[in-house]
C-alpha cells in the first residue's frame, strides 16, 4: 500500500442553508478543498461523494455524477458512499483505498447533506430508515430514541449522571462559539441548562433520560479533502502533509436489542483497534480527537471504547475537565456534531477536516491544540452498527 | 496494486419477487456466491453492496449494514456504493480496488434493487431521480425518453433502421430463453414485432421511435461476486480462477444537451480504453460481452464505442448475426438486460456473474462462447454521463 496523505480541505458553515442545494454545497466545499491543494495542472483523477439521503430528501439520486460535472472533473470517475451517518468516513476510506492501490493518484472526497428542506419529524424519520425495517422502525424507535435507552443502560451500570452529559453540552457548544464553521454558536450553562427552575423549558426532555441539549442540531452542510499519495503530496502542497496513518471499520448487530450487552460498542472498539494497530501507535499518542457526538452520550462512551478512558470513565473525565482543551485528551475542539451540526453525509468528512487544520497547526488560540501531532476520528454509523475511525498524523 | 481474481459467483432469478425484501435478495445471491468459493475458513473482510433505490424505494438506507448482519459476516466492513444504474459495476470497482491495495483479502460485492414494489411510473420517475435536478427532471424527461431522442439523432446520422433494433431485440430474448436467471424468457420474432399488422398492437412505441420490446423490463433481483488476491484464489478455489484484467471508469456532461454531438458516448469509449490499456489487449482480443442493453440502441452504440465495430456499423452488424453466439464477438448471450432483466443496483455484478461463468466455460450448450478466454462488461450510468466497463480473464 502506498502512504496517502491529504493535501486540501475545505468546508463550508453548517446550519439552514436554504439558498443552496445539496450539489451546490458539494461543490463549495470541493472548490475550497481544491484552492487549499494549489494542484496546479495536476488532474483530479476521482471523486467520492459521501451522502445518505439524497434518494429520501432531495428526490434525486447519482450525486457523484452531478458533482463531477459541476467540478468540470470530467472525465473523472465518481462515486456515491453511503454507510448511514457514518458515510462520510466511509467515503474517505474508499478514497484512500483507491490511492493507496496504485490506480489513482489524486482523489476528492466530498460529504454533505441537506436535511433543513424536510420538517423536524420527516428528518428524524430519514434517519430512522436506517434502523431494522422489520423489527425496528415499524414500531417507531428513531435515533433519539435508542440513543435515550443506551444512557438510561450507561446510568445505571456506571452511575453516568446528567450532569456529566451537560459537561460535554457546555464544554462542545463553549468552544463551537469559536468555530465559523458551527451551526450553533450559543454558549450554553450549568445554570441554564441544569440547575435553573427555567431549565426545564430551556432544556425539556426529547428522550429520557437525554434532554434537548444533548442532542446534535439537524443541519445542512458539507466538507471535503484532497487526497494523493504521501510521496506527490511531499511536492505539490505548500501546507505540512497530514498523513492518513491509519483506519479501521467494523460492524455489529443491525439491532440493539441483539447485542449481549447493549452497552458495549464493540464495532468502536474493534474500528479503533485496527486504527492503532495500523498506525502502530495507542490511545495514549492522540493529541486531538473529534468523536461522533450525536448526543452527548455518545462522545462518553466513545472516549471509553477507543481507549482513553476505562468503561464508566469516561463521564467523569468530561466533568473533570480532561476532555477540554489543554486537558490530556481534548476532544471536538471543533464544537463536533453538538455544535458543528450533523449533516450526516458531511460529518466523517468534516471531521478530517477538522483534524487536518489541527495537525497542521492552523487553528486560532482557543482552538489548536499546540503542537498536535496525531489526531483521531470516530464515525459512528446506524446505532454503532458500522463504525469507522481514523487516525491522522502530521507527517515529520 | 495486487492482482485480484473472482473465486466466487452467485445469482437470483430476476423478475417479480414480492415475497422478498431487498436485503433478502442480496443474501440469496450472496450466499450463492460464498458456496460457490468454499472459503473453508477464511473470513470475509468487507462487504461492498451496490444499491439505487433502497432510499426512494423501500424507504430503507445503510443496506450493507444490514446485509452483513444478515449474513453472519461481523464485524466486516459495509459499505454501500450508488452510481445510477451502473452501481453494480462501481461496486465490483471499488471492491477490486480494495482487494488490490492489500489492505483487504476476502471482499464480498452484491447488488441488488427491488423495483417490482412501486407501479410502472413510479419505477420510471425512479430512475429519471438522476437526471439533472433543474434543467432536466422538472420539464418530465425519463430514460425512455432520452433514449428515444438518441435513438433518432442515431437514425438520422448512421441510418440505423427499426430492422436492425428488432435484430437485437430478437437475438437478446431468443437467448434468455435459455437463462435460467433470466426475468423474460419468451420468444419474440420479427414476424410478431415488426411485420405482422398486430406489431402495433404487440409492440407499441413507447418513445417514438423506440418500441416496448426495445425496452428492457422493470425488475427485482441481485446478484454477488466474491473477489480476493489472485495467490490465494489459486489455493483456495476449485474453479479456474477468473481475474479482473483491466477496469476503467468515465464521466461526461450530466445532460445530454451540453454535449457537442450527443451521439458520441464518450464516457463508453473512455471507460473501455483504460480496460483496454490496463488488460494490455484490444477490442479484437474479446471473446464476449456483456453490454448494457436497457434499450437496443444502448448495445448497439455500445459495441462501436468499445470498439467492436466502427461508427454506424453496431446495427447492421447485429442485422448480420456478426454479435450472436457462433458470430465474430456474441454480446449479451446471458439475454442482458433486456431478458435477464435491469433491477438497477443488480445488473452491473450480474454481467460480471455472467462472464465469469462464460470464463470458466460452465455455461450449457447454447450459451456458451467456446473457449472464451476475456469477456468485457459496459455498465451504463445515467444516459451515459457515468460508465464502467470491466475485463476479466480466464487465468491460465
Amino acid at each position: 500500500m502506498r502512504d496517502v496523505a491529504i493535501i486540501g480541505v475545505g468546508m463550508i458553515p453548517f446550519g439552514r442553508r436554504d439558498q443552496d442545494s445539496l450539489v451546490d454545497m458539494l461543490a463549495y466545499a470541493s472548490l475550497k478543498a481544491l484552492d487549499d491543494a494549489q494542484l496546479g495542472d495536476k488532474a483530479v483523477d476521482a471523486v467520492y461523494v459521501a451522502n445518505m439521503g439524497g434518494g429520501i430528501l432531495q428526490h434525486q439520486t447519482a450525486i457523484a455524477s452531478a458533482l463531477v460535472d459541476r467540478l468540470s472533473l470530467l472525465p473523472a470517475a465518481a462515486d456515491t458512499v453511503e454507510n448511514g451517518p457514518a458515510s462520510g468516513a466511509s467515503a474517505v476510506k474508499n478514497g484512500v483505498l483507491a490511492v493507496a492501490s496504485g490506480y489513482y493518484d489524486v482523489v476528492l472526497v466530498a460529504g454533505g447533506e441537506k436535511m433543513r428542506e424536510v420538517s423536524g419529524w420527516r428528518a428524524t424519520d430519514f434517519v430512522a430508515t436506517l434502523t431494522h425495517p422489520e423489527v425496528e422502525y415499524p414500531y417507531g424507535i428513531t435515533l433519539p430514541g435508542m440513543a435515550g435507552m443506551f444512557t438510561r443502560l450507561y446510568m445505571e451500570k456506571y452511575g453516568l449522571t446528567r450532569e456529566m452529559l451537560t459537561a460535554v453540552a457546555i464544554k462542545n457548544q463553549t468552544v463551537g462559539t469559536l468555530n465559523p464553521y458551527a451551526h450553533v454558536t450559543m454558549a450554553i450553562t450549568k445554570e441554564g441548562i441544569l440547575e435553573s427552575p427555567h431549565s426545564v423549558v430551556n432544556n425539556p426532555i426529547i428522550a429520557d433520560p437525554l434532554h434537548l441539549y444533548d442532542a446534535c442540531p439537524i443541519s445542512d452542510g458539507a466538507a471535503a479533502v484532497l487526497l494523493c499519495p504521501l510521496e506527490m503530496a511531499k511536492k505539490l502542497t505548500k501546507h505540512t502533509p497530514v498523513v492518513i496513518a491509519g483506519f479501521g471499520q467494523a460492524t455489529d448487530t443491525h439491532t440493539l436489542q441483539e447485542r449481549e450487552d447493549p452497552t458495549d460498542l464493540k464495532a468502536v472498539t474493534l474500528a479503533a483497534q485496527q486504527a492503532f494497530t495500523m498506525a502502530g501507535i495507542g490511545p495514549e499518542d492522540i493529541d486531538v480527537a473529534e468523536l461522533h457526538d450525536a448526543f452527548t452520550i455518545l462522545e462518553v462512551a466513545e472516549s471509553e471504547h477507543v481507549g482513553f478512558f476505562k468503561k464508566g470513565e469516561g463521564g467523569k473525565a468530561a466533568l473533570a475537565g480532561r476532555t477540554k482543551l489543554g486537558g490530556e485528551i481534548p476532544i471536538n475542539v471543533s464544537g463536533g456534531l453538538k455544535a458543528r451540526g450533523h449533516p450526516v453525509g458531511a460529518t466523517g468528512v468534516a471531521q478530517v477536516v477538522d483534524i487536518t487544520w489541527q495537525l497542521r497547526h492552523e487553528l486560532p488560540e482557543g482552538r489548536q491544540v499546540l503542537g498536535a501531532t496525531y489526531g483521531l476520528t470516530v464515525n459512528f454509523g446506524g446505532f454503532g452498527n458500522n463504525v469507522l475511525s481514523l487516525i491522522l498524523k502530521r507527517s515529520a
